[in-house]
């Protein structure tokens, strides 16, 4: 078993001599870096072709398989990735205030590094340089635990990560990689508190539920998005075909796709053979309720299962409802608070849902496929949070970083 | 037991009806409950009176039971507090930005109340009144457990405040406290991560190791303060005599006071009779290492154990070092990353303790006992936060809210 006490102390170092650097030598290790990916491209994909092989010998699904495997094109995106996130501005240093206060003392509130940041994430090694980028721009030393699928792939990739940074002699320990996929090991990473200062899970709700219930680590729970569009009586019926077709099948497998449509009961004889036809010609499967099925013939009746469910496939659930309210409660009783949206003409029902709706996007008239730090101009994320507590939505450079208040004085005692 | 999953579900319930309030509505229930809680000072007086009485009979330390102790006076205080609260800003629906994206959206980050929050806190019946007011305000609604030796004073002070909420027309959920005090029902409290979204622990290193172990619920850790002063080779020594007495002695029991001096080897000979007279005179104990028994004669020798404990109390340790780094280096293995100051007339050196020391308040030249929301300006506070994750340092109004993403559209789709 590795020893994760050393790995959580030499992170601990590294992150006290990367919270030092300037962005400047910060943004020249990422170009750096960035530069000794594409070089090793090949070098990467003989490695990651054996993992591939490995995964179809053990008959994961094809969508999964599409997540691991790498191509020439990947690997330079996820290249542009890093040079894209030394461009970004730098939150480190920046003053969030500063005031004299009556007795003379100074009080700046300074934008610090976290400290060190686990991830814990499932197969995608694209992550693994994601990770490494944001976290190094925001001065935070990374460890990362990838699926075991991608093992041998997120090993060669952090072996080259850490030979750019040695090279540029900085720690390499700046980035570290956990690759003992022992339950065991994972177990202890959980408890590593002493050492890590965040923990940030990525994937399935058993993933989350386990670091929820286990980890001693301050956590920012990510990506779970069972997500709804609910269709008011006034809504155009034109933009919401559009928009439901859009956030279901422009790209199911992610987290901010729609699982759910929430249809008002006045609305629904007219409207259900249209979305159905809509969505039956993008070969999606329709789950709904009895009201649906009189409606979509080859609908199939929903369990309470479904709608807990969050799909990430072709597969949408369908619910008629009495009006707002009921639809309001629906999602606060079973969405998962991610991104949530409805579609209406209704001003007042638009600000109703807007206020009561408790999710870190909340959309009047859009696709829920917005919610990306990306998209809201954040030039990059590390997940989307979906929970209260330091951050909510598409997490982005700031998101990483904590404060610390500043004080100077010229002897200054309490009376 | 009680029931804590009806408390929780009630209390998501409040929240939710709480978070529509408009500020001039919560200000109203503010000032009343204040005058309620005036109204019934007596009531309050005469139940603490018993809670105080039990106490003695068990023995229970004197500065414990001053601060269980009610007195009109400070009854009066707490009611002030309420009043103090109802003139702050509300921080619930400001906008921290709001912009138009290329595609037409309009994306806004607004502040939210963060639902349910949970206070777990040891025998200052205070607490019971500054948690109510300060999550009212933020729009939160709040379970209260506090310390058993005090529970028949704050369960008279809540159910004055319910009543209050009652007749002025709100839920009275809005707070509730959980008044049976077994270890089993704290152990489920820990658990209730279903409704409370989240958890400040108020009170010693073992109250707030517990819930870090055991809690699923996002926790804020607070009030652990082994805090240092570090007299650098150049630091000015009046200054250094006034701080560090200040630090010590103005509240010993506090998070903010000084536990332990650093003092540089070079002014050592000088430094350590002068603070061990000043020190002696306030009745504060010395443990040092043996460089500082050579010139404190009544000093105790310090054991490993010294350096690791916050005393609240006439005690402190001292230690010589070699230089700054040896300084930054013991402060950040020992302390508890709340507040550390330097006294030192280098400048070099006061941005090297700066920027190196890991705590949520670094101070050039001041007393430790500034790190207070209401010192820094923020109007109050619910504690002091020295872990990282979404608020460090004092914790005022603002860091009792989320943020939720608001999307207005008009048909927009992600391409």
């Amino acid at each position: 078993m590795m020893d994760l006490n050393l790995i959580g102390k030499s992170s601990k170092i590294a992150a006290m001599e990367l919270a030092k650097l300037s962005t400047k030598v910060k943004n020249f290790v990422l170009v750096k870096s960035a530069q000794d990916l594409i070089r090793n491209s090949q070098k990467i994909l003989d490695i990651n072709k054996k993992d591939v092989e490995e995964a179809i010998k053990n008959k994961v699904k094809d969508a999964f398989i599409d997540r691991l495997t790498l191509t020439e094109a990947r690997i330079e995106s996820m290249a542009n990735g890093l040079i894209q996130v030394a461009s970004l501005n730098d939150p480190v240093g920046e003053y969030i205030f500063t005031k004299t206060l009556p007795n003379g003392l100074i009080v700046g509130q300074k934008r610090v590094p976290l400290g060190v940041i686990a991830i814990i994430f499932e197969s995608r090694p694209n992550v693994t340089v994601d990770a490494f980028g944001l976290c190094l721009k925001s001065g935070n030393a990374s460890i990362l635990r990838g699926g075991k699928e991608a093992i041998n792939t997120n090993k060669t990739i952090v072996e080259i990560l850490r030979t750019s940074l040695s090279e540029n002699k900085l720690n390499p320990d700046i980035v570290q990689i956990i690759t003992d996929t022992s339950h065991e090991t994972a177990d202890k990473l959980l408890k590593l508190n002493k050492y890590i200062d965040v923990l940030i899970p990525r994937g399935g709700a058993n993933l989350i539920n386990n670091v929820i219930e286990n980890s001693t680590i301050p956590c920012i729970q990510t990506g779970l998005g069972n997500c709804h569009i609910y269709i008011d009586e006034s809504g155009d019926l034109n933009k919401a075909v559009d928009i439901i077709i859009n956030a279901k099948t422009q790209r199911p497998g992610v987290c901010n796709s729609v699982e759910k449509l929430l249809i008002h009961e006045k609305i629904a004889s007219k409207f259900l053979p249209i979305i159905g036809n809509a969505l039956r010609e993008k070969n999606v499967e329709i789950r709904g309720d009895k009201e649906v099925l009189k409606y979509v013939k080859d609908a199939k009746l929903a369990t309470e299962i479904d709608w807990h469910t969050e799909y990430e496939d072709y597969i949408i659930g369908i619910k008629v409802l009495k009006d707002l309210d009921e639809a309001i409660n629906h999602i606060n009783e079973y969405g998962t608070k991610h991104s949530e949206a409805i579609i209406t003409e209704n001003y007042t029902n638009s600000q109703k849902f807007l206020n009561e709706i408790d999710a870190a996007a909340v959309y009047v008239n859009a696709s829920t496929r917005f919610t990306d730090g990306e998209q809201f101009g954040f030039g990059a994320e590390i997940g989307i949070s979906t929970q209260k507590l330091h951050a909510r939505g598409p997490m982005g450079l700031k998101e990483l970083t904590s404060t610390k208040y500043i004080i100077y004085g010229n002897g200054q005692i309490r009376e």
